[in-house]
């Protein structure tokens, strides 16, 4: 069998080369229409794949995919496909790509073809996993220090636990949305430095954060901590999350408990999740870690993952500006740091939750993940292309994130991730 | 039809005056044995009702409970029941209470009865919702002034947003277990304050947080915003709820994103959710607040209850020692304003989430709900029966909470929610 992830393979579908949706890639979600109902599908170029109708058509018989299917690939999410297990998924993705290759003539016969491809453009994307649990970690070095340095002390900037833990927070999971739910710029209570009490209105800080999250791949025991060694394993894939922050809410809410409604009014993943084994080619050594992290957490081997992202603001009728472009591969603390972490006192996993990587800045004022840095607590405002600036985010805004990995001349991309924000309502 | 809360009914079933399931509770929870499998269930004295047998049976065939039942009385937990509506739960609290009365001879039938009751003693009960979404709120004003008073400036014990929101974070749904689940001894980083590193291992500040909380009863849309006058409508019920926390890794780990692992590691509920409809005779006016809150979380009238509370250890092969008493009613933030600031941002709601009190302290030295509070850091060690003393928990300690409502010669009580310190895997 030939590696899903070798650069030469080609499909008989044509695919744009800037496409992040190549047969190397084979992401997975969940699609609707009003034909069909729900479906799992893979995307590949403008395409996506039918799962449920390739099983149909029995293309998976020799699976051994248990009684499960063909159910399995009608559900409204992914979850009950990720706990068939990794074996599964590896062996669905393993099939998906030699039914796509060029030289296999089986799923282009005229009516196997019409049963199981559809245009991107003609189906509803849904949220493709439904998240139990939802962790938000910190893990950029650089916007940690942004936002020490812009709140407490510049020469103090990281806190004293911060390079020794995987610093997180537990989020919401009920308000987590697909790409494309517009965002209602939440009400709240603030109170200005100089106030003498608070008040209750509009967020007027409304920002994102640039995140990539993954989603965690096996159920673990209440009391079982998942040694770093096998961390990876429990990983499914990974998608795109703009962790969108009411700063003035959260500022005034935030001690000593933390992030809660500055936060919880909405977070936006991307529709397909880009399997670990597809990010497998990209794979990249982080930054050195000084001091050296407890046992728990020491790893050896390459554990980032070298993923180009960026940040585009579009008001309304106008252009689109991109105001940020950085690396996933920049983090601190790895994915596979951040798992054993959250389980190292015995917390337990379940399938389909999501661990968002916190805010992902670069070193340099172009690389930032949040209007909070790029704009510097606003004291730097955004241009755009239309001629106007931004603090923070306006009515009508729309924010679109993307990403994607490249080498050997193949990309594999996780498409985007994008919310307009609604004015509130009053 | 008769009010059951009536304190005038009684049971054909032979009830204590001690018991906490006279007729006017009728809690639901969910059980299992291997005859009948998983199925839901009401307290009744010493008994157990079995929803699922009784609705077999045809007694709910006039409720109009639609096409859901008799499958929604035999799940894993009571979400779908709970979805059903309020309508459905108080329809169906008043037809058990019916069938329960003295003079109803309907359920005494041999048969019948062998049918649809079992002794509590011979069924084990299951965790009776399952959250998707956990919130644990810091809405007791003697507990956050103890802990500001211990960590921070006794003069400035209350941070400045404490009296105007109800301070909250999300916690981790996933390690939420029944009563009578033991509990792992956390391992964790953990750095003294004069210790140059952090070190991982066994928690040596095992603490509980006696907490009530309640059982969202009713989903909402994201963007819409539950207003205070309904947002108890949106409450099925409430449980006991031991906040387990790790006092050494909170201390270290909580800075500035809020507690994590040192909470979610594990915490217990009891099995029986006493529903916010037996409750309302004990429905008693909350302290006043000062200053007067926003408002969005002004609320007339009598918004807390009087719950009588106490936490109890047992060391192993000893006698137990109660060693706090203290009440629900002295909460500063009540839920109803918990639940609408939760979704004053448009958060929304679903069916099961749990949204607990925070620790319930009382102002006296023996009201306190916590370890950490009773002993004082550790400063002044809390005697037990057998003559030892606590600091904090020790491995083979067992935590009892219980808690009841009594007025007019009526009890209605929790039970209790209960759990088994085991040492700490190295």
């Amino acid at each position: 069998m030939a590696n899903p992830n070798d650069p030469t393979l080609r499909s008989w579908i044509d695919i744009p080369p800037t496409s992040d949706f190549p047969i190397q890639n084979l992401p997975f979600g969940v699609f609707e229409t009003p034909e069909r109902g729900t479906r799992l599908g893979v995307a590949i170029g403008e395409y996506v794949l039918d799962l449920y109708a390739v099983c149909q058509y029995g293309f998976f018989e020799d699976l051994d995919l248990g009684p499960a299917q063909p159910k399995v690939f009608r559900r409204r999410s992914l979850n009950a496909f990720i706990a068939m297990g990794r074996p599964t998924w590896r062996a669905v993705r393993q099939r998906v790509s030699e039914l796509l290759r060029h030289d296999n003539p089986a799923l282009r016969e005229e009516e196997a073809m019409r049963a199981c491809l559809l245009r991107q453009s003609e189906v509803e994307m849904l949220r493709p996993v439904k998240p139990n649990n939802y962790t938000d970690f910190y893990s950029s070095i650089e916007h940690a220090t942004n936002v020490g340095t812009m709140f407490r002390d510049p020469n103090n900037a990281l806190l004293p636990n911060w390079r020794h833990i995987p610093i997180g927070y537990h989020g919401r999971a009920s308000s987590i949305v697909v790409s494309g739910t517009p965002i209602r710029r939440p009400n709240g209570q603030r109170k200005a430095p100089d106030a003498e009490a608070p008040t209750f209105g509009p967020s007027q800080q409304l920002d994102f954060e640039l995140e990539v999250a993954f989603v965690s791949g096996r159920s673990t025991e209440l009391g079982s901590p998942v040694p770093i060694q096998y961390a990876e394993e429990h990983i499914f894939g990974l998608v795109l999350f703009n962790d969108w922050s009411a700063r003035d809410i959260q500022a005034w809410e935030y001690v000593p408990l933390g992030p809660f409604l500055g936060k919880s009014f909405g977070s936006s993943i991307s529709p397909w999740v880009v399997t670990l084994d597809a990010l497998e080619p990209f794979r990249t050594a982080g930054p050195v870690q000084e001091p050296e992290p407890l046992l728990y957490l020491r790893q050896l081997d390459a554990h980032n993952f070298d993923i180009n992202l960026e940040v585009a603001i579009q008001p309304e009728n106008a252009p689109q500006t991109v105001v940020s472009q950085t690396n996933f591969r920049h983090m601190y603390w790895s994915m596979a740091q951040q798992l054993t972490h959250q389980t190292s006192n015995g917390c337990n996993l379940q399938v389909g939750d999501l661990y968002a990587s916190g805010t992902i800045s670069g070193s340099t004022p172009d690389s930032l993940g949040s209007m909070l840095e790029l704009a510097w607590k606003g004291t730097r405002p955004v241009p755009l292309a239309d001629g106007s600036e931004r603090k923070f985010l306006l009515d009508g805004d729309t924010v679109t994130m993307r990403g994607f990995a490249e080498k050997d001349g193949v990309r594999v991309g996780f498409g985007e991730v994008s919310g307009r924000i609604l004015p509130a309502i009053i």
